[in-house]
């Protein structure tokens, strides 16, 4: 391996105008050229950047360290030392980084880097696999707000009811405010897009390959809208290739940039499995929308459910309800709510046993609109059988 | 109140030929007699039953105590024992307890105790609010039988999705032997019955008024055909009206007698989340079949789902599964199988990491199939990325 003759400079002027200071400028000149250097999720690029700055890394791997070096400098075993400086060394080409800027430039894609107000912050909880940069086609001023994002994914092979229940999601998420993130996949990725862009709202999309690339191409016009007040991302340069890898570890950017990760519709081998597991791994809320169990689509969800202690969703309230703020009252629901509950609650007492139709008598309601509330309280341990009728439990 | 002349010889003679000790004839005999005196799940009266037996407790009520000597014998308050003795105070009537076992013998309706080899032997799990017996038409010596017993309940206003589900439930596990216990009302409750008895299972329907009267109507030849091989169950006497505090009752008795209880398709008001709130309660394991979340007909097991820890039902071998037998493979269920998954683990290693591409090499498996497995492994935290590719997880 020689030392190349590109330098940050070369990059960092093709960046862009000097508007950060200097050391921001190379930070990121530096970032450019290791997203050109390294596949996405490399730990141990990504372990001598947190080492050593984008920077300084760089330049140790430039003058073609000894595996054992390296291997010293960030605690890996020398082989695995050895094995990445193999697979990074035919990617360190002259003018690799300048030709990712320039083609950047031509299809208005910007580079965003850690430290940046359009830096998704969650990001930096992937740790030596986060992305060195992130390019992005679209309004970056989008980025920044920092509101809630929610991933919505699910099979490309979906049945018109799961394509329906994305689209009721990202609506509802859409219009409060909460930006919907996906894969733009056909299928379920696909229609919580383009509900959410119908809805007024906020959508990123998370490419596995360069965001010059529209993919798949049937989906050209809607990364094309979805750029206009949103934003489509990648951490590949332009030009590079979706490859199977960059799908998988494209997903895990899905789920690390969010704030929690829904599985719509999803079969057993669907893709969008691997998105809730790195959100798992990654200890972010998870939610799966169940569907028929008659329904081979609906079998991956209720696997989550079943076995990952996904949260079932059943509307947007219920995602809300998973970022952490309050239980909502779900406005489909015509549940008993909280009136009739304090109602009912308030007709019993801790020491006498109420039959049904005195607390319906008390509190003006029919007996089986009651029943249906004692049977709440019943399930929430907040009332007891007792003699021939029902008790408030104390505490 | 004056002490009534009915004795326990003259029901115990009515129930039937001294065949067992004369204890327990006097006991079986004062059981019938509490059994028309009180309300299911009275908890006083099941107090002292308890503390006293059958016979005692009987003979104390009639002569009439104090309500204070009454409070002192199974501590509660004096307003709770006056209200106990004001209550079952117009039942205590000559010659009600024969009545009841005449009435049942015409219907060939017989009687069970707790020590009854047929007694469900998980109704002891109700303490105070156990029955003091059950009368039965069907086949006794089908209760005998320890097999595993579920509950398959659900909505009267079930859709054909419910019922379809509900019916393959049943079916599945009759042919693994499993008893499925229901409710025989319309909906659910009749779907799981029904195919139950085309499997050549055993079912039980506990019935909220007394085993002569066919509730509803419409399922009085189900009813029979139930009775065969199986059993129709009630804990009040021949005669006795299903009133809707029985039905609250009946449903504490179908959580209690069976091993696990599931919902299959319920409403937010249906009355079997008042069955799936005393499976609960009695910490008996809960489950629910989750459906579209279009349907608001699915709107009470997905709120069991989310709310209430139910564990997701998608067929027979999840119900087994409830029951704390072996994790079953699902023949319905193509998923990665037990082979793929050791393939692809032995194809990694703890140390070096494996691109996906060479994992598929290793294992000759298709790059698709390799990463599905790997997308079930990182969910299971069996695996991890690393590099450029994938690591076993150390332990």
């Amino acid at each position: 391996m020689s030392v190349r003759d590109e330098t940050w400079q070369s990059i960092a002027e093709a960046v862009g105008p000097r508007t950060d200071g200097e050391d921001a400028r190379q930070d990121r000149a530096a970032r450019v050229w290791w997203s050109c250097v390294i596949e996405p999720g490399d730990r141990i690029g990504g372990a001598l950047i947190r080492a050593r700055g984008a920077v300084e890394a760089a330049e140790i791997v430039r003058r073609e360290p000894a595996p054992a070096e390296l291997a010293q400098l960030i605690d890996v075993s020398p082989a695995e030392a050895r094995a990445a400086l193999a697979r990074w060394s035919p990617r360190i080409v002259h003018g690799a980084g300048t030709d990712a800027v320039d083609r950047a430039r031509r299809h208005r894609v910007v580079v965003i880097v850690p430290g940046d107000a359009a830096w998704p912050v969650q990001l930096h909880d992937l740790g030596d696999h986060a992305p060195p940069c992130l390019w992005v086609r679209g309004d970056v001023g989008r980025l920044r707000a920092a509101a809630p994002a929610v991933a919505l994914v699910g099979a490309r092979a979906a049945t018109s009811y799961g394509e329906h229940v994305a689209g009721e999601l990202a609506a509802g998420l859409a219009q409060s405010g909460t930006t919907v993130v996906s894969g733009a996949a056909y299928g379920i990725d696909g229609a919580a897009h383009r509900a959410a862009l119908s809805s007024g709202g906020t959508t990123f999309a998370y490419l596995a390959g360069g965001c010059d690339r529209s993919y798949p191409t049937g989906h050209s016009d809607l990364l094309d809208r979805i750029a206009v007040g949103g934003a489509v991302l990648s951490e590949v340069p332009c030009g590079a290739a979706p490859t199977k890898w960059r799908f998988l570890q494209r997903n895990r950017l899905i789920a690390a940039a969010t704030d929690a990760t829904v599985v719509v519709e999803a079969g057993l081998r669907s893709g969008s499995l691997n998105t809730a597991g790195h959100a798992a791994a990654l200890g972010r809320p998870l939610g799966a929308v169940p569907g028929p169990v008659t329904s081979a689509a609906s079998a991956g969800t209720h696997r989550l459910l079943r076995e990952f202690d996904a949260v079932c969703i059943t509307g947007a309230p219920d995602i809300r309800e998973l970022l952490g703020g309050e239980a909502e009252s779900d406005p489909r629901a015509p549940t008993a709510g909280d009136a009739d509950r304090t109602r009912v609650l308030d007709a019993l007492s801790e020491r006498t046993a109420w039959p049904t139709s005195a607390v319906a008598a008390r509190t003006g309601m029919a007996l089986g609109e009651v029943e249906a509330v004692l049977g709440t309280l019943l399930l929430e341990g907040r009332v007891e059988p007792a003699g021939d009728g029902w008790r408030r439990r104390r505490g």
